[in-house]
């Protein structure tokens, strides 16, 4: 069960002008439930993506890059359960080809115009055949109401789906995003997360929308961390139909860009948390501030040194306020400089170290009581500097263990 | 239980001349074990320690530090289980540096003469007067045959007592060394482990002496890693009291010190897989050859991405070749510029991934059986290079998050 994360109802998500989605079920592993994804664009849709920076990325994000570089529109998403076609070498590269022609055929567009996305087992050969012998089903089912069937059919060891919608009023024209995101497990985004889709009706220009795909990453997707293992497929896709009735966005200084951007993190940052809450085995979630810190690159790594410390995780989870374990994390995330004597840190609202030391006003069921809640923020200063930042992550279960140990079976 | 170790016997540990051990119960922990250990070194015998690179270092790691700068002799060792005296700020300096003075007086020494050394519980105040008031029974207790009694003191999460000798013949002369070492979680040593002592009666100079203590703590304790966590208090300190019957050995070109090095590595070597071995929940003991890299520092990265990634430790302990999950960790540990084309990686003799795509030999049954082993060899070619690096790791199972979760209670 996630941790307090209320999972979307059909109605709850709101159509897309521009967006159809359909989904079929090409049987990849041995499950009877809908597997793929297809997504069809209207005319005019630009799409902008980031994706994983792991070294052996997968065969769809490499053909991803090569598409959203080569097109100047996108009309076409296809995205399947169960197979990650990563660790599959020049065959894998082909496979993802293959598909990706086929929905053109279907669609009538040029391949260049459809992006491949998959998720799952690595190092198993994909299997093609059965993906595009569903593309027809996937072409018939294709409706602007079909959100909350292609989250579904997008989840591997997802408990529940995760997606939201925000209606927003731009100068007196209605705009509506929708978004859905899958990931439980081998989540440390590094550009962008395991698969999260945003789409909007608000007609944001090409070059503009990139660059805010990249900022809206960073604010979302970026901040969170379950393993730390970064996966192979990681891919965050932002796109903008231009639907909406009111004229292009183009530039970051348009005022209309304020109340689009912020429903636009709203909705990335909410899809975000809801994978930490669904963070396999996950009981708590945690929020884990650094400040004070020179830059913010120094808060990050002091930020993840806590987050996927297994010792700060467990003890999480035992609701043990073994505190000293966050004390060694700060000490492995922190420059070498660091003087810890500039220290503090903070369990919600209780100073627990100060100035590097147990605070004087720090008593055990302080930390117990704190502990004992499902969602706890550490908040740590570093004393020397002015820049932030925010991690998301979950506590290390029994749970996890099982659920990765038996994952394939 | 640990993997594939057999604890050494109290007959195999041989006395080295120069160095008596004691212990005592001070009651540090709510137990009536013995926890404080004393360790007086003959006058003459040289020390030399590395320490832990993590920023929060403990005090104790502070106060050798300082003591082997200012003296030019180290004549007592004074180690405590149960409060690891880190986190605790200035008064922990403090404390530290009251036991020193403590046990100067005691043995009739000068305090910068003495190195103490703290494994156990973070953030806790040492209790100070307690470990004073055992020292009068660790001096009566002194012994050069105590080592047994000793490593059983120095114990807190590990199963069994981990010590090692050697006795070799160097130009005629009998040399020995014998070592000790604690340490089963918050285990990823950087210079040093948690808490290891190797001393040997080979009259080595003490400039040589450092050079010897930093290569082989990089040749043995830096080469493990249970979970990723570099402790606050990791200490590795090697002694050498000069009294076997050769003449001293003061350069690296001396051709004597070859056979005192060999028998230094094993017994360091041996020490260090023992920690492994003995790792916190570990049922696999896993060695990770990565070669072809461009350098040291790179085969490390990825070394140690798969060491410690949970989603591969979690498929070693379920013997599931998920092997996917050791791409995904090579390709967050490589250099961005590492084309995974050239990657190829064996399972014990199995060819699994042959120019990053799955060896068209490898059958899932070679998985399985490789991974139903207790001791297993993941070997790694990058294909650029010719520099090439060992890591030494365990699996995680479901005892580790019990043992984490339960730890101070």
């Amino acid at each position: 069960m996630p941790v307090n994360y209320t999972p979307p109802t059909p109605e709850s998500l709101l159509p897309v002008a521009g967006v159809e989605l359909g989904t079929a079920a090409a049987g990849i592993k041995k499950w009877t439930r809908d597997d793929v994804v297809l997504i069809a664009l209207a005319e005019g849709a630009r799409a902008a993506g980031v994706f994983t920076q792991n070294r052996f990325c997968a065969a769809p994000v490499i053909v991803c890059r090569e598409h959203l570089a080569q097109a100047g529109a996108t009309r076409a998403l296809l995205i399947n359960a169960g197979n990650a076609n990563a660790g599959t070498g020049e065959p894998g590269l082909s496979d993802a080809r293959t598909t990706c022609a086929a929905v053109a055929q279907t669609l009538g567009c040029a391949a260049q115009e459809v992006l491949p996305f998959s998720t799952g087992v690595i190092m198993e050969p994909l299997p093609v055949d059965r993906i595009v012998a569903a593309l027809p089903a996937a072409r018939a089912a294709l409706s602007p109401t079909n959100w909350h069937a292609a989250v579904r059919a997008i989840m591997t060891t997802d408990s529940v789906p995760k997606a939201a919608s925000r209606r927003i009023d731009v100068g007196g024209a209605q705009v509506t995003i929708t978004g859905m995101a899958k990931g439980a497990g081998m989540i440390a985004p590094n550009m962008a997360t395991m698969l999260g889709f945003v789409a909007t009706d608000a007609p944001i220009a090409a070059p503009l929308l990139h660059a805010l795909a990249i900022e809206i990453a960073d604010e979302s997707f970026n901040r969170v961390t379950i393993d730390g293992d970064t996966s192979t497929n990681d891919s965050f896709v932002l796109i903008a139909t231009g639907k909406a009735s009111l004229a292009p966005i183009a530039s970051a200084g348009d005022s209309r860009l304020a109340a689009v951007r912020a429903a636009l993190d709203s909705v990335a940052q909410e899809l975000a948390q809801a994978i930490v809450r669904d963070g396999e085995g996950a009981t708590k979630f945690i929020t884990i501030v650094v400040e004070g810190g020179r830059d913010v690159d120094e808060c990050n790594r002091v930020a993840r040194a806590i987050a996927n410390s297994p010792l700060v995780k467990t003890a999480f989870f035992a609701s043990d306020p073994n505190l000293g374990r966050i004390v060694c994390a700060i000490g492995n995330g922190a420059a070498a400089d660091l003087d810890p004597a500039h220290v503090s840190f903070w369990l919600d609202d209780t100073l627990v170290v100060q100035d590097g030391g147990r605070a004087a006003s720090y008593r055990e069921e302080h930390g117990q009581r704190a502990l004992a809640k499902a969602e706890i923020v550490v908040r740590v200063a570093l004393g020397r500097g002015s820049a932030r930042t925010t991690v998301w992550t979950c506590d290390l279960s029994h749970e996890y263990v099982s659920i990765n140990a038996d994952y394939r079976s």
